[in-house]
């Protein structure tokens, strides 16, 4: 990484920084050096001379009133009505490899309903030995309880990317995702309970709301890694994510993590609905249509800088993003500032945890040159994150799904930050 | 463990857990054994046949209005003002390793207060070459942030119960803790850059708020795994956790983590304001006290069953709960649920981190007899959380912090749940 990114060193993060000079501080400025005062540190704050609030002001806590922009967005012209819309993750104001619950992105095809987990059943039928009905206490009683951090990522995150550079923000074009630890039984102790019956090839997952959403899932797969979860974060569900029970399908497309979940029938075959056919399919270039793409590929994005997370001084900063897999684990993450000319190691903070999103960090020096940023994810597959262009090739350009390009930000002079395409 | 506990099995799971009946569902129940028809399945609710909330009801999002109930509490008769108090952690309700951020316990000593982070101001000052002042900015900008999972302990948890079973329920006895990811810069790296003296060997760490917190830190403890925070969970800190910047002091006393840390100063000498003279010293029967007793050792708590969480049903049932040491990774967890006459190992449930809280499970069928449920920390330097009369016979009863010892839940026939001393 040639000429972009020296490396760090203390004395370029104070020539560049902007750090407050110290003889303010000290008292040991002579006259014709000293600083304008800074009336932060030369003025004491209201909140250092009065009471704050007490303990019980907010039983449940919430952000500072200075957060009040770091909320999910929609996209209003996207969708014909909220209840059947997308709300996105703000990626650019956030940090850490886990998504906060307040701010996961929702997606619902009839809005979030409020269930009451008193009244909550999950049903398993079908090809079973012994249909069975659980409550949601009898899931808390299932031995084999345990907690992952999974992602979630929506099959159509990027998917307005297709066609070129369109929404400016990575909460919208990257912001169909979310990343948080889930409580719950393995999916695999329910169905030996009620017992798989030997032709039990197929799942059909079932959700408790208005629109009755459902999905086919390959008997393997819910035997292997899916989770019957009612916990986030170290609580309940919240609404939007399926309170009080919802499917969790690592790795795979998040429309199979049917939420409110209500019933599990094991068939013999697929089941053919909106989900496996009209929806979720990737039309080809020659008119063909790719089915049952359930794995969500290798994918990373640049969150600061970004459209929303403009680089402001000029000197040291953090370039930093996020990574993901839906076949392993996170191994490697590059970074280029120049349109992938060069590319340098971006440093992984741990814990990469297989499934799960990953943060990663790019120290750098800003000499205030255009940049144009990108990031390439690596998984321990082998499998290395392919440019747009590389996939449009594969894939054509009628796709809505399962876009894991590259993407390009635009560094302006001033800082200001574009999404672009670079050919 | 003999009796208590025997494993659980497929027909354990289904003899005792009352699951509803398989021929309702599947249409199969002959005339005589038909059971009485769930209401919950034979009816259709509301939320299947309405629409919910749409994508943009909650822009920040916030729990179900059925976990009401799940919230910070405080003991009112505990201190003299809400400003000066604390709001304990919902332990008994939460699961998982990582405490959602609404419900971490807090601890102010002149309320919580709202600062404005564009006047936020980071000042270093004392035996170094040259003293800062940074802004939240140049925090962001610095080289090295990292995030990392640590527990805080307020020394003063479980304090009450020195002298016997006091408080009923973990929120109280074990709720002055919690877990979250942090994301911040080594604090290292901010001494290096302001240059500590040769005979800086001490560092007080001062607060923003109105009681100008400050704690006496060594500098060893400050260079090896300190964190300046400005992150939790994904999110900015949040008002009662120290926005926009908090001390992380890993392993240590949560009183140490100075929220809405105004200043750094680095001495030759420890300070001895009162934080290090009358509160945190631990008064022996002696007469003397112990000083700078900084480690929280290790320390476990049963969560479910507690008295805010008692048993339902005879049959499978899940035991859970946290452990924690500031000493290192929790290795091992030991359950006993005949008051330490016999114990069996409980399953943790990765990742078990260093210097943070890690949930432990044990499956097991309860036969309906009283229990006397206890937990039993071991970390990987090979300490074991001691009893509570194991500790008294050493500290004494004087003692308010640093009170480790095992706690005793007595689970009755009825599954009611309280806490006990044993002898």
């Amino acid at each position: 990484m040639s000429d972009n990114t020296p490396s760090t060193s203390r004395r370029r993060f104070l020539s560049g920084a902007g750090l407050a000079a110290a003889g303010l501080v000290a008292g040991k400025a002579s006259a014709q050096t000293a600083p304008k005062p800074d009336p932060a540190i030369v003025n004491i704050p209201d909140w250092s001379k009065n009471l704050g609030e007490g303990v019980q002001a907010r039983p449940y806590g919430s952000p500072s009133k200075f957060e009040k922009s770091t909320i999910r967005r929609d996209v209003e012209w996207l969708t014909v009505s909220r209840e059947s819309s997308v709300n996105f993750t703000p990626l650019h104001a956030l940090d850490s490899f886990i998504t906060p619950s307040g701010l996961a992105f929702e997606r619902h095809h009839g809005g979030a309903p409020d269930v009451d987990p008193g009244q909550y059943r999950l049903m398993i039928n079908g090809l079973v030995d012994k249909p069975l009905v659980f409550t949601l206490e009898d899931l808390k009683r299932m031995p084999g309880r345990t907690n992952r951090a999974y992602f979630l990522e929506c099959a159509a995150n990027s998917g307005m990317e297709w066609k070129g550079a369109q929404l400016n923000g990575c909460q919208f074009t990257h912001g169909m995702i979310h990343n948080v630890w889930y409580t719950g039984v393995p999916l695999k102790a329910l169905l030996d309970e009620a017992g798989v019956k030997t032709n039990g090839k197929w799942l059909l997952a079932e959700g408790a709301d208005a629109s009755g959403m459902s999905r086919s899932i390959p008997i393997e797969k819910a035997m292997k890694d899916c989770l019957v979860a009612w916990g986030m974060n170290g609580e309940m569900l919240r609404p939007e994510q399926g309170y009080p029970v919802r499917l969790v399908v690592p790795g795979w497309e998040g429309n199979m993590w049917v939420k409110w979940l209500r019933r599990l029938e094991v068939g013999d075959q697929p089941w053919h609905h909106r989900e496996e056919t009209s929806k979720y399919t990737d039309l080809l270039a020659d008119g063909r249509s790719r089915r049952f793409t359930w794995i969500m590929d290798a994918k990373s994005v640049v969150t600061n800088p970004s459209p929303q997370a403009p680089l402001k001084v000029k000197g040291a900063n953090v370039l930093s993003g996020v990574a993901w897999s839906g076949r392993g684990t996170i191994k490697r993450v590059d970074v280029s500032l120049d349109g992938g000319r060069n590319w340098a190691t971006a440093r992984i903070d741990g814990p990469a945890l297989p499934l799960s999103m990953t943060r990663f960090y790019f120290d750098f020096d800003w000499d205030g040159r255009e940049l144009l940023v990108q990031s390439r994810a690596m998984d321990d597959t082998g499998y290395v994150q392919p440019t747009k262009n590389e996939l449009r090739k594969v894939r054509g350009l009628n796709s809505i799904y399962h876009n894991n390009g590259i993407q390009t930000w635009l560094v302006r002079a001033n800082g200001e930050t574009e999404n672009v395409e670079i050919s």
